[in-house]
């Protein structure tokens, strides 16, 4: 090995060439909504979608990050900042890999879900609004969170007692009220081939 | 959607998958060993070769970690550990992904490196030792970070201030002052096939 070598550090295997290896863009759908607004349910239903056309994805989502790369965080204002960091930070090395990859939080601020979208190229974040109204989501309640916020024992409970922003100009929006899962999936993959993140022939193979 | 489906957040596309698709295991090879001893060059070079045979692979070094996701750690003693932490754990779910994901730090330290292959299943870590005498790397010095350490300008300087606890157990050893770049690819890539992690017949298309 010459030392002239040694310097040759920029990997020559780049982004480009992984989205050509894998003929798609490397992209985030960052999913945002309330607690019970369908979320995980759509992220999983479009990731298994999207793969089932040959898409790379990845979905990032509190199973895989609070119990690992966030478990030092607790739910302090700063410590929910820097959980929206690392996750678009994570989501930016997805990318970067030429990886679809998915995020399933509340991120109920603006701010934060702007800071995300700040990492990524300019087309390269995806916002999808994960809309229903609060009290279809209270009435879902899957993991019983409204009732222990209602009872008071969850402070800054996002939608009781601590604020949800939508977005203001999200990619997509789907209302998971007055639609159903599949119908909310074909409108995100409708966006993506519309706008180019991949190819119609995928979706006619899927 | 109904409310049963709300709940229904487990991943269909799974680990297994990502792998079945990509034809290979998802795998982390961790580089470690002193500044100028060769771990990015070895880790570009290695990330070239399996990407020729059609792997899916992303590499992490301080040039897409220390600038993002680690950006506000320092270098004091708990921070280097959180740094090697939070690697090991992005290392833990580009593995999920299915990816070949290579890392190359100095990492001097075995506490800290075992801390990383602790997130792993077994076999899923792969350490290969970087191995070069400290003069070789000196005289490489390819950044000029050994003339600042000496010069006392750089404090807890890697084999200079500080010292490099080489691995016990490495997986692979590859020794950059007497082979060749391409002699410790080949070398690597032939201890993830006889392992089994990627088929004999990757290796003869590539």
């Amino acid at each position: 090995m010459s030392s002239d070598n040694i310097v040759r550090h920029e990997s020559r295997v780049d982004r480009r060439q992984r989205e050509a290896q894998n003929r798609h863009y490397g992209l985030t759908i960052w999913f945002t909504g309330l607690s019970g607004s369908g979320k995980s349910t759509l992220s999983v239903a479009l990731e298994e979608r999207l793969a089932a056309m040959g898409c790379r994805t990845y979905r990032l989502d509190g199973d895989n990050v609070r119990t690992g790369l966030c478990r030092d965080l607790e739910f302090s204002p700063e410590d929910r900042i820097e959980n929206i960091r690392r996750i678009g930070e994570v989501a930016g090395l997805f990318r970067d890999a030429g990886i679809i990859n998915l995020t399933a939080f509340i991120s109920p601020y603006r701010q934060d879900r702007d800071m995300a979208r700040a990492l990524a190229d300019e087309g390269d974040f995806v916002e999808v609004f994960v809309n229903a109204p609060l009290a279809v989501c209270e009435a879902r309640d899957p993991k019983g969170l409204y009732a222990k916020a209602r009872a008071g024992n969850i402070p800054n409970f996002t939608g009781i007692s601590a604020p949800y922003e939508p977005p203001e100009y999200p990619e997509v929006v789907v209302n998971t009220d007055t639609s159903t899962i599949d119908e909310c999936v074909d409108h995100v993959v409708e966006y993506l081939v519309t706008n180019g993140y991949i190819d119609a022939d995928r979706q006619a193979s899927a």
